[in-house]
Protein backbone atom coordinates (compact mmCIF):
# COMPACT_ATOMS: atom_id res chain seq x y z
CA UNK A 1 0.00 0.00 0.00
CA UNK A 2 1.53 3.47 -0.83
CA UNK A 3 -0.23 6.52 1.10
CA UNK A 4 -0.14 9.66 -0.90
CA UNK A 5 0.45 12.66 1.57
CA UNK A 6 1.59 15.75 3.18
CA UNK A 7 3.59 14.59 6.44
CA UNK A 8 2.40 17.00 9.63
CA UNK A 9 -0.93 17.88 8.08
CA UNK A 10 -3.78 17.02 10.40
CA UNK A 11 -5.60 14.27 8.09
CA UNK A 12 -2.59 12.38 6.62
CA UNK A 13 -1.43 12.19 10.84
CA UNK A 14 -4.71 10.73 11.46
CA UNK A 15 -3.97 7.40 8.88
CA UNK A 16 -0.04 7.45 10.23
CA UNK A 17 -1.24 7.23 13.99
CA UNK A 18 -3.68 4.71 12.91
CA UNK A 19 -1.43 2.76 10.61
CA UNK A 20 1.32 2.89 13.56
CA UNK A 21 -1.43 1.47 16.01
CA UNK A 22 -2.29 -1.67 13.34
CA UNK A 23 1.78 -2.39 12.34
CA UNK A 24 0.17 -2.02 8.61
CA UNK A 25 2.81 -2.22 5.70
CA UNK A 26 3.08 1.62 4.16
CA UNK A 27 5.30 3.50 2.04
CA UNK A 28 4.56 6.97 1.96
CA UNK A 29 5.18 9.39 -0.56
CA UNK A 30 5.02 13.41 0.49
CA UNK A 31 3.54 16.45 -1.31
CA UNK A 32 3.32 19.59 0.01
CA UNK A 33 0.07 21.26 -0.17
CA UNK A 34 1.13 24.34 0.86
CA UNK A 35 2.58 25.31 -2.46
CA UNK A 36 -0.73 23.87 -4.47
CA UNK A 37 0.54 20.25 -5.29
CA UNK A 38 -3.20 19.65 -4.71
CA UNK A 39 -4.41 21.45 -7.58
CA UNK A 40 -2.67 20.30 -10.69
CA UNK A 41 -4.00 17.82 -13.07
CA UNK A 42 -2.56 14.55 -12.20
CA UNK A 43 -3.88 15.44 -8.59
CA UNK A 44 -6.83 15.91 -9.16
CA UNK A 45 -7.23 12.55 -11.72
CA UNK A 46 -6.49 10.75 -8.33
CA UNK A 47 -8.71 12.93 -6.24
CA UNK A 48 -11.27 15.35 -7.73
CA UNK A 49 -11.65 17.01 -4.12
CA UNK A 50 -8.18 17.81 -4.25
CA UNK A 51 -6.89 16.53 -0.56
CA UNK A 52 -4.66 14.71 0.84
CA UNK A 53 -4.15 11.89 2.07
CA UNK A 54 -4.58 9.16 -1.04
CA UNK A 55 -4.41 5.54 -0.48
CA UNK A 56 -2.66 3.54 -3.23
CA UNK A 57 -3.36 -0.34 -3.20
CA UNK A 58 -0.94 -2.27 -5.07
CA UNK A 59 -3.26 -3.09 -8.59
CA UNK A 60 -3.96 1.14 -8.48
CA UNK A 61 -7.13 1.12 -6.80
CA UNK A 62 -7.37 4.21 -4.80
CA UNK A 63 -9.30 5.60 -1.75
CA UNK A 64 -9.50 8.41 0.19
CA UNK A 65 -11.34 10.33 2.91
CA UNK A 66 -9.17 9.47 6.22
CA UNK A 67 -11.74 7.48 8.02
CA UNK A 68 -12.69 5.45 4.35
CA UNK A 69 -8.64 4.71 4.25
CA UNK A 70 -8.78 3.75 8.12
CA UNK A 71 -11.68 1.39 7.93
CA UNK A 72 -10.46 -0.45 4.81
CA UNK A 73 -7.43 -1.43 6.57
CA UNK A 74 -9.37 -2.21 9.57
CA UNK A 75 -11.38 -4.67 7.25
CA UNK A 76 -8.10 -6.48 6.14
CA UNK A 77 -6.10 -6.38 9.17
CA UNK A 78 -8.94 -6.35 12.04
CA UNK A 79 -6.13 -6.58 15.02
CA UNK A 80 -5.86 -4.16 16.81
CA UNK A 81 -9.47 -3.45 16.70
CA UNK A 82 -10.03 0.43 16.54
CA UNK A 83 -13.40 0.89 15.32
CA UNK A 84 -14.89 -0.61 18.10
CA UNK A 85 -16.08 -4.69 18.55
CA UNK A 86 -19.83 -5.60 18.18
CA UNK A 87 -22.41 -3.52 16.97
CA UNK A 88 -23.18 -1.25 19.81
CA UNK A 89 -19.79 -0.47 20.57
CA UNK A 90 -18.64 0.02 16.72
CA UNK A 91 -21.68 2.59 17.02
CA UNK A 92 -20.18 4.28 20.21
CA UNK A 93 -16.86 4.83 18.39
CA UNK A 94 -18.56 5.86 15.15
CA UNK A 95 -20.81 8.38 17.76
CA UNK A 96 -17.64 9.66 19.17
CA UNK A 97 -15.39 9.85 16.20
CA UNK A 98 -17.75 11.90 14.64
CA UNK A 99 -18.36 14.05 17.59
CA UNK A 100 -14.86 14.83 17.95
CA UNK A 101 -14.29 15.37 14.13
CA UNK A 102 -17.20 17.44 13.19
CA UNK A 103 -17.39 19.63 15.92
CA UNK A 104 -13.51 19.93 17.70
CA UNK A 105 -11.26 19.28 14.87
CA UNK A 106 -13.35 21.13 12.04
CA UNK A 107 -13.65 24.65 13.77
CA UNK A 108 -9.92 24.38 15.15
CA UNK A 109 -9.26 23.92 11.29
CA UNK A 110 -11.71 26.39 10.72
CA UNK A 111 -9.60 29.01 13.47
CA UNK A 112 -6.60 28.05 11.39
CA UNK A 113 -7.58 28.33 8.09
CA UNK A 114 -9.62 31.67 8.29
CA UNK A 115 -6.93 33.85 10.78
CA UNK A 116 -3.62 32.13 9.64
CA UNK A 117 -1.99 34.59 7.64
CA UNK A 118 0.00 31.71 6.23
CA UNK A 119 -3.14 29.86 4.96
CA UNK A 120 -4.46 33.06 2.86
CA UNK A 121 -3.54 31.88 -0.57
CA UNK A 122 -4.82 28.46 0.14
CA UNK A 123 -8.71 29.47 2.18
CA UNK A 124 -9.96 31.89 -0.55
CA UNK A 125 -11.47 33.84 0.60
CA UNK A 126 -10.34 34.27 4.14
CA UNK A 127 -13.54 35.08 6.67
CA UNK A 128 -11.84 36.25 9.76
CA UNK A 129 -14.97 36.39 11.71
CA UNK A 130 -15.59 32.60 10.75
CA UNK A 131 -12.43 32.15 12.11
CA UNK A 132 -12.85 33.58 15.72
CA UNK A 133 -16.62 32.55 15.67
CA UNK A 134 -15.35 28.65 15.71
CA UNK A 135 -13.02 29.22 18.60
CA UNK A 136 -15.67 29.02 21.19
CA UNK A 137 -17.58 26.01 19.42
CA UNK A 138 -14.04 24.54 19.50
CA UNK A 139 -13.80 25.34 23.31
CA UNK A 140 -17.24 24.73 24.09
CA UNK A 141 -16.85 20.61 22.39
CA UNK A 142 -13.66 20.51 24.04
CA UNK A 143 -15.45 20.94 27.93
CA UNK A 144 -18.14 18.48 26.68
CA UNK A 145 -15.33 15.87 25.46
CA UNK A 146 -13.30 16.29 28.70
CA UNK A 147 -16.32 15.92 30.83
CA UNK A 148 -16.70 12.42 28.40
CA UNK A 149 -13.18 11.43 29.48
CA UNK A 150 -13.88 11.98 33.43
CA UNK A 151 -16.05 9.07 32.71
CA UNK A 152 -13.89 6.76 30.65
CA UNK A 153 -10.10 6.22 29.77
CA UNK A 154 -10.44 6.88 26.09
CA UNK A 155 -13.32 8.99 24.48
CA UNK A 156 -15.32 6.48 23.16
CA UNK A 157 -15.15 3.78 26.38
CA UNK A 158 -12.32 2.01 27.74
CA UNK A 159 -10.40 0.83 25.09
CA UNK A 160 -8.64 3.04 22.93
CA UNK A 161 -9.94 3.69 19.38
CA UNK A 162 -10.37 5.92 16.25
CA UNK A 163 -11.86 8.67 18.24
CA UNK A 164 -9.08 8.98 20.17
CA UNK A 165 -6.81 9.47 17.54
CA UNK A 166 -9.03 12.31 15.91
CA UNK A 167 -8.49 13.65 19.37
CA UNK A 168 -5.14 13.26 19.75
CA UNK A 169 -4.86 15.24 16.70
CA UNK A 170 -7.44 18.07 16.73
CA UNK A 171 -5.55 19.01 20.37
CA UNK A 172 -2.27 19.01 19.14
CA UNK A 173 -3.53 21.48 15.61
CA UNK A 174 -4.86 23.81 18.51
CA UNK A 175 -0.67 24.66 18.40
CA UNK A 176 -0.88 26.52 15.39
CA UNK A 177 -4.30 27.48 15.07
CA UNK A 178 -3.15 29.61 18.31
CA UNK A 179 -6.05 28.18 20.70
CA UNK A 180 -4.47 28.32 24.23
CA UNK A 181 -5.49 24.21 25.81
CA UNK A 182 -7.76 25.57 29.02
CA UNK A 183 -5.63 24.15 32.34
CA UNK A 184 -9.23 23.21 34.20
CA UNK A 185 -9.70 20.58 31.55
CA UNK A 186 -7.84 17.95 33.72
CA UNK A 187 -9.39 14.84 32.46
CA UNK A 188 -8.42 16.05 29.10
CA UNK A 189 -5.08 16.53 30.13
CA UNK A 190 -4.53 12.89 31.93
CA UNK A 191 -6.06 11.42 28.68
CA UNK A 192 -3.13 13.51 27.07
CA UNK A 193 -0.62 12.47 28.31
CA UNK A 194 -1.51 8.77 28.32
CA UNK A 195 -2.05 9.15 24.64
CA UNK A 196 0.96 11.10 23.14
CA UNK A 197 3.12 9.22 25.13
CA UNK A 198 1.79 5.65 22.97
CA UNK A 199 4.34 5.11 20.25
CA UNK A 200 2.12 5.43 17.11
CA UNK A 201 2.03 8.96 18.55
CA UNK A 202 5.52 9.84 16.82
CA UNK A 203 4.63 8.33 13.77
CA UNK B 1 -36.26 1.81 19.03
CA UNK B 2 -37.41 5.38 19.32
CA UNK B 3 -35.97 8.04 17.42
CA UNK B 4 -36.14 11.90 18.86
CA UNK B 5 -36.32 13.97 16.14
CA UNK B 6 -37.69 17.52 14.53
CA UNK B 7 -39.47 16.36 11.68
CA UNK B 8 -37.91 17.67 8.41
CA UNK B 9 -34.58 18.37 9.56
CA UNK B 10 -31.84 17.17 6.72
CA UNK B 11 -30.05 14.88 9.42
CA UNK B 12 -33.37 13.83 11.14
CA UNK B 13 -34.28 12.87 7.44
CA UNK B 14 -31.41 10.48 6.37
CA UNK B 15 -31.91 8.65 9.04
CA UNK B 16 -35.97 8.12 8.44
CA UNK B 17 -35.30 7.38 4.69
CA UNK B 18 -32.85 4.99 5.92
CA UNK B 19 -34.54 3.26 8.19
CA UNK B 20 -37.51 3.32 5.77
CA UNK B 21 -35.03 1.36 3.14
CA UNK B 22 -34.41 -1.56 6.13
CA UNK B 23 -38.19 -1.67 6.87
CA UNK B 24 -36.74 -0.64 10.49
CA UNK B 25 -39.43 -0.40 13.18
CA UNK B 26 -38.78 3.34 14.77
CA UNK B 27 -41.59 4.75 16.95
CA UNK B 28 -40.79 8.82 16.26
CA UNK B 29 -40.66 11.46 18.64
CA UNK B 30 -40.68 15.04 17.47
CA UNK B 31 -39.30 18.45 18.75
CA UNK B 32 -38.77 21.56 17.30
CA UNK B 33 -35.31 22.63 17.10
CA UNK B 34 -36.50 26.23 15.96
CA UNK B 35 -37.98 26.93 19.26
CA UNK B 36 -35.00 26.19 21.11
CA UNK B 37 -35.58 22.72 22.55
CA UNK B 38 -32.52 21.60 21.57
CA UNK B 39 -30.83 23.91 24.68
CA UNK B 40 -33.10 22.34 27.34
CA UNK B 41 -31.50 20.44 30.22
CA UNK B 42 -33.25 18.06 29.32
CA UNK B 43 -32.34 17.47 26.09
CA UNK B 44 -28.55 18.30 26.57
CA UNK B 45 -28.64 15.42 29.18
CA UNK B 46 -29.38 12.97 26.25
CA UNK B 47 -27.22 14.68 23.99
CA UNK B 48 -25.06 17.78 25.27
CA UNK B 49 -23.75 18.57 21.44
CA UNK B 50 -27.26 18.83 21.21
CA UNK B 51 -27.87 17.66 18.12
CA UNK B 52 -30.75 15.81 16.98
CA UNK B 53 -31.42 12.88 15.70
CA UNK B 54 -31.32 10.76 19.19
CA UNK B 55 -31.77 6.76 19.21
CA UNK B 56 -33.01 5.68 22.28
CA UNK B 57 -32.57 1.97 22.73
CA UNK B 58 -35.48 0.14 24.15
CA UNK B 59 -33.08 -0.67 27.27
CA UNK B 60 -32.79 3.50 27.54
CA UNK B 61 -28.99 3.53 25.43
CA UNK B 62 -28.72 6.58 23.81
CA UNK B 63 -26.94 6.73 20.45
CA UNK B 64 -26.36 10.30 18.57
CA UNK B 65 -24.87 10.72 15.14
CA UNK B 66 -26.46 10.62 12.17
CA UNK B 67 -24.55 7.46 10.67
CA UNK B 68 -23.80 6.21 14.31
CA UNK B 69 -27.35 5.56 14.52
CA UNK B 70 -27.07 3.97 10.95
CA UNK B 71 -24.71 1.87 11.32
CA UNK B 72 -25.94 0.38 14.28
CA UNK B 73 -29.14 -0.71 12.53
CA UNK B 74 -27.16 -1.86 9.70
CA UNK B 75 -25.45 -3.94 12.18
CA UNK B 76 -28.54 -5.37 14.20
CA UNK B 77 -30.51 -5.72 10.59
CA UNK B 78 -27.95 -6.43 7.93
CA UNK B 79 -30.74 -6.08 4.60
CA UNK B 80 -30.29 -4.41 2.52
CA UNK B 81 -27.32 -3.92 3.24
CA UNK B 82 -26.88 0.08 2.68
CA UNK B 83 -22.76 0.25 4.15
CA UNK B 84 -21.76 -1.86 1.40
CA UNK B 85 -20.52 -5.81 1.17
CA UNK B 86 -16.82 -6.48 1.19
CA UNK B 87 -14.13 -4.44 2.80
CA UNK B 88 -13.24 -2.45 -0.44
CA UNK B 89 -17.00 -1.47 -1.49
CA UNK B 90 -17.64 -0.91 2.24
CA UNK B 91 -14.48 1.90 2.20
CA UNK B 92 -16.04 3.37 -1.39
CA UNK B 93 -19.47 3.99 0.44
CA UNK B 94 -17.85 5.49 3.06
CA UNK B 95 -15.46 7.94 0.82
CA UNK B 96 -18.78 9.10 -0.65
CA UNK B 97 -20.85 9.47 2.30
CA UNK B 98 -18.16 11.08 3.33
CA UNK B 99 -17.47 13.34 0.45
CA UNK B 100 -21.00 13.85 -0.17
CA UNK B 101 -21.40 14.89 3.54
CA UNK B 102 -18.32 17.24 3.84
CA UNK B 103 -17.99 18.74 0.26
CA UNK B 104 -21.47 19.34 -0.41
CA UNK B 105 -24.76 19.32 2.24
CA UNK B 106 -21.96 21.26 4.76
CA UNK B 107 -21.77 23.72 2.47
CA UNK B 108 -25.29 23.42 1.32
CA UNK B 109 -25.99 23.90 5.13
CA UNK B 110 -23.86 26.87 5.94
CA UNK B 111 -25.48 29.05 3.00
CA UNK B 112 -28.81 28.21 4.67
CA UNK B 113 -27.55 29.07 8.53
CA UNK B 114 -25.71 32.11 7.76
CA UNK B 115 -27.59 33.23 4.99
CA UNK B 116 -31.26 32.94 5.94
CA UNK B 117 -32.97 35.04 8.07
CA UNK B 118 -35.05 32.66 10.22
CA UNK B 119 -31.57 31.24 11.21
CA UNK B 120 -30.56 34.42 13.04
CA UNK B 121 -31.60 32.93 16.38
CA UNK B 122 -29.76 29.95 16.00
CA UNK B 123 -26.71 30.64 14.18
CA UNK B 124 -25.14 33.24 16.10
CA UNK B 125 -23.09 34.89 14.63
CA UNK B 126 -24.16 34.50 11.51
CA UNK B 127 -21.65 35.38 9.40
CA UNK B 128 -22.97 36.02 5.57
CA UNK B 129 -19.50 36.40 3.89
CA UNK B 130 -19.30 33.05 5.34
CA UNK B 131 -22.62 31.54 3.89
CA UNK B 132 -21.63 33.12 0.48
CA UNK B 133 -18.35 31.63 0.46
CA UNK B 134 -20.46 28.12 0.42
CA UNK B 135 -22.21 28.76 -2.47
CA UNK B 136 -19.89 27.75 -4.72
CA UNK B 137 -17.80 25.38 -2.98
CA UNK B 138 -21.58 23.66 -2.97
CA UNK B 139 -21.36 24.06 -6.59
CA UNK B 140 -18.14 22.55 -6.74
CA UNK B 141 -19.03 19.72 -5.10
CA UNK B 142 -22.23 18.82 -6.97
CA UNK B 143 -19.89 19.03 -10.45
CA UNK B 144 -17.90 16.48 -9.22
CA UNK B 145 -20.34 14.18 -8.29
CA UNK B 146 -22.47 14.64 -11.13
CA UNK B 147 -19.40 13.26 -13.67
CA UNK B 148 -19.16 10.53 -10.76
CA UNK B 149 -22.98 9.74 -11.45
CA UNK B 150 -22.24 9.59 -15.68
CA UNK B 151 -20.05 6.34 -14.74
CA UNK B 152 -21.96 5.03 -12.25
CA UNK B 153 -25.70 4.51 -11.50
CA UNK B 154 -25.35 5.27 -8.11
CA UNK B 155 -23.14 7.88 -5.99
CA UNK B 156 -21.02 5.09 -4.54
CA UNK B 157 -20.85 2.35 -7.17
CA UNK B 158 -24.19 0.21 -8.70
CA UNK B 159 -25.88 -0.19 -5.52
CA UNK B 160 -27.67 1.98 -3.97
CA UNK B 161 -26.11 3.12 -0.28
CA UNK B 162 -26.40 5.71 2.75
CA UNK B 163 -24.11 7.79 0.37
CA UNK B 164 -27.19 8.63 -2.12
CA UNK B 165 -29.49 9.16 0.58
CA UNK B 166 -27.18 11.61 2.22
CA UNK B 167 -26.91 13.46 -1.24
CA UNK B 168 -31.04 13.34 -1.93
CA UNK B 169 -31.07 15.05 1.42
CA UNK B 170 -28.46 17.22 0.30
CA UNK B 171 -30.32 18.30 -3.03
CA UNK B 172 -33.48 19.20 -1.50
CA UNK B 173 -32.03 21.28 0.87
CA UNK B 174 -30.88 23.26 -1.75
CA UNK B 175 -34.26 24.77 -2.01
CA UNK B 176 -34.24 26.01 1.32
CA UNK B 177 -30.58 27.25 1.32
CA UNK B 178 -31.87 29.06 -2.20
CA UNK B 179 -29.19 27.51 -4.32
CA UNK B 180 -30.06 26.68 -7.89
CA UNK B 181 -29.30 23.40 -9.09
CA UNK B 182 -27.98 23.69 -11.89
CA UNK B 183 -29.48 22.64 -15.16
CA UNK B 184 -26.59 21.13 -16.94
CA UNK B 185 -25.68 18.48 -14.69
CA UNK B 186 -27.79 15.63 -16.39
CA UNK B 187 -26.49 12.65 -14.92
CA UNK B 188 -27.68 14.26 -11.46
CA UNK B 189 -31.21 15.07 -13.09
CA UNK B 190 -31.34 11.38 -14.09
CA UNK B 191 -30.14 9.46 -10.56
CA UNK B 192 -32.63 12.04 -8.69
CA UNK B 193 -35.34 11.75 -10.73
CA UNK B 194 -34.63 7.93 -10.10
CA UNK B 195 -34.24 8.42 -6.41
CA UNK B 196 -36.84 10.57 -5.26
CA UNK B 197 -39.60 7.95 -6.44
CA UNK B 198 -38.15 5.28 -4.18
CA UNK B 199 -41.11 4.83 -1.53
CA UNK B 200 -38.45 5.90 1.38
CA UNK B 201 -37.80 9.36 0.09
CA UNK B 202 -41.38 9.82 0.94
CA UNK B 203 -40.50 9.05 4.81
Amino acid sequence: MKIIETNGAPNPRRVRIFMAEKGADVVYEDIDLMVGALKTAEFSALNPFQRVPVLVLDDGTILTETVAICRYVEEIQPEPPLFGTGALERARVEMWQRRVELNFLLPVAQVFRHLHPKMAHLEVPQVPDWGEANRGRALSALTIIDDALGQSRYVAGDTFSIADITLLVAVEFMKPARITRPAELSHLARWYDEVRARPSAAA
